[in-house]
């Protein structure tokens, strides 16, 4: 059976009220189906099943949902049922759910928890959005150096069900220092009267609290590692990130990337759940601002009306020239912000890159303009002149806009902003005047020696 | 030392000679970071550095090097060392590296192969790309129903060393059939009598081998899992996907989704190892499309050039109008597509979304309309009918472009093609023309009455 299926199914159940065989069939569920399919619930029936679960796996399925599921299931629980699902979140997981609840509610739950706990959840809360802290666990394995490997894989049994992964083990001092990493495939295959000191790598790659989660992401897809640890300034370990939670984020960071370069101001919240008006208020400072600009481009065909009023068929080509300028830069700054952000373009590679995407606005230019002149000639059967300044502006447009497309974003990016800003429409309304000064410019001097 | 300062040192060291200094550094390295700095390097000094590597490590290295890398490395080396490397890499890099090798090569290294070995190759290389059967490797644990724990865990310290990971387990009859999987966690927290079948789960979360790997990759962000198995139609266990490759495909994917939604046909190599011709030829076919329809766009103008001579003063807010159409209606197809690519949306949502991009076309629409009355009346001393028709066409304009940002996209994959098409030029192009219509629609109902 598959997910929808499965949702058809169950809600035939509760509409039946054979809650017998609901509670049977949702326990054998995987936690994360089940989460995604109470998504199409509405509170009620939420609350039923969830109600039903066995709590393992009601925990598992509570850390599964999205944060405006829990935020609903959350509402109407119990405080005591609640209490009972946050002690038992993994500790990054409750970060997550406390950073998205309303204030009060989590002064409340900060408020029951033990001494210690509130210190650790306070200090976690206050990383800030994006960097290493606030995706790491603190549940990790520590061992000590001078441990042997059978008292390593004794400890691992012992405490192994409570940790976020156990694959990956972290060597300290008693200062808690980080002094290097074994993996739980060196202990299982080592000799167990090897001391873990001399089965560990010292050479770890590490991040450091503050550093932005994008850069964590880049670590994991060079180094392929399960886990990374988190140091703080002083090199000691404050907590370990995990392989899964930065799948998410590198989703969360095209996505980011993909909204900016729509020229929308990235949000974290998905689509579904926010309003119209908060969706609206992402998208229009860009917008104005282009708008505004788009006015200075509508000022240069003012400036130029004495040639319109001369050539009115050179109006018509306009949406042509502009668009052209606007789809080869959004080409070349898409490739070069891409390459930028998979690391396959490096800022010293800045002026081949200039260099190749004005090579490769030449051929396509060339291309474009030779297909554009035989339509013009042949079909529209436009004035030898006119195809003339048309054709040559085509080349200039698309070698320029190749040009700025591939130099704004490296400049943006190192100047230390987001390459991103400078993609599609920003590129587009800032070619878009060039062009037309090329445009009525190559006009101006041809047009009137014929 | 970072790792830009390391490539100075170790080419400092290849200059001054310092060969015993310089292999001493290196074999210090990690296996990543040496394949990074290697691609600074030339042929002769790539060489040089990976010859006195310890064996380990340089099998290491080479799998982490870009394929271009690897094939000029290649063409230096003798077919001996190049035997003995591809033995030792792990089967998906060796079939990862097969796949870029000029075929020559290829049928030497096949034909030197023991026989089963060479099946296995052939049939491996014959997945279609982005297949999950194409990103899957044969090297995993598997174990028998019927094995205990302790029998299992002295299994895998034996076969350990050579599988790409021990951490997922797999349990298959003697038909090879997938029964479950236990967890390396589940092993060594179990007691030692306990059988395999027991302790194992049965509800496996699987692949098979024609699927696409984007929805692998979405099975893992998903169930967050270390590792997936990937079985044939028969329920046969064929080879596992693990997270790391699987970081690559989400990396991939997302720029695929870029590429095209700059209108560039995708191609898998680097940007900075493809020819200018290669790059410009990915980049022509769309841009040739979209010039021909921009044809229409001027068409338009043509048609309403009577309207044009009555009143120069519209052709000055054409690129305006037209530009924020482009940007709104890019600004809700990324979001639409993007939201599907992530699972955000889904296409039973096509009626909610269109109507909330409807709702924030309205919002945005209005904001911007009214921004630019104030502008034309105040600033530009507009005539109160033209910055009227004006302020009219941007409502309607952003209105529709939401509209079709939103509709075109579900459309399309709806269709079962790529909703990325449906992006920023095309939709551009598509709403330029219709904007246009609106404009001088406007313009010739409403001017010629005042």
């Amino acid at each position: 059976m598959n997910i929808e299926e499965m949702e058809k199914y169950l809600r035939k159940l509760i509409d039946s009220k054979d809650l017998l065989t609901l509670q049977e069939e949702v326990s054998k569920l995987n936690e994360a189906d089940l989460a995604e399919i109470l998504e199409e619930f509405d509170d009620r029936e939420t609350l039923l099943v969830f109600r039903m679960l066995p709590k393992d796996l009601s925990i598992d399925v509570f850390s599964h949902m999205t944060s405006s599921q829990q935020k609903k299931l959350v509402a109407s629980m119990t405080d005591k049922e609640l209490d009972a699902i946050i002690k038992e979140l993994y500790f990054d997981d409750r970060i997550d759910f406390l950073e998205e609840m309303p204030a009060s509610l989590v002064t409340r739950i900060i408020g029951n928890a033990p001494a210690e706990e509130r210190k650790l959840i306070n200090q976690f809360l206050q990383y800030p959005e994006y960097s290493a802290g606030s995706i790491m666990t603190i549940e990790y394995v520590a061992l000590s150096p001078d441990m042997t490997v059978k008292k390593a894989l004794e400890y691992i049994k012992e405490v192994g069900m409570s940790k976020e992964t156990i694959y990956t083990c972290y060597v300290k001092d008693k200062y808690q220092k980080l002094l290097g990493f074994v993996s739980l495939r060196e202990l299982v295959i080592s000799d167990e009267n090897l001391i873990v000191e001399d089965i560990m790598l010292e050479d770890v790659v590490f991040a450091e609290t503050l550093d932005d989660q994008e850069e964590v992401a880049d670590k994991f897809v060079k180094y392929g590692y399960l886990a990374l640890p988190v140091v703080d300034k002083e090199h000691r370990l404050c907590g370990i990130i995990t392989f899964d939670d930065v799948m998410d984020v590198i989703e969360e960071e095209a996505t980011e990337d993909f909204h900016r370069m729509a020229a929308i101001e990235p949000s974290v919240s998905s689509y579904i759940d926010e309003s119209p008006w908060n969706l609206a208020k992402h998208r229009i400072p860009w917008l104005l601002i282009l708008m505004i600009s788009a006015t200075f481009t509508g000022g240069i065909i003012n400036k130029y009306n004495w040639i319109i009023t001369d050539f009115l068929i050179l109006t018509n080509f306009i949406p042509m020239i502009t668009d052209t300028g606007g789809n080869t830069g959004s080409q070349s700054s898409t490739m070069v912000i891409r390459g930028l952000a998979t690391g396959d373009i490096e800022l010293d590679d800045m002026f081949p890159v200039i260099f190749k995407e004005v090579k490769i606005g030449f051929i396509v230019g060339s291309t474009l303009a030779f297909v554009n002149f035989l339509r013009l000639i042949f079909l529209a059967q436009a004035p030898l002149p006119i195809a003339f300044v048309v054709t040559l502006t085509v080349i200039v447009t698309v070698i320029l806009s190749n040009l700025m497309g591939a130099f704004l974003p490296i400049i943006v990016k190192k100047l230390g902003a987001d390459p991103a800003l400078m993609a599609g429409s920003v590129i587009t309304t800032i070619v878009d005047s060039l062009v037309l000064i090329i445009y009525f410019g190559l006009a101006g001097l041809l047009l009137y020696r014929f």
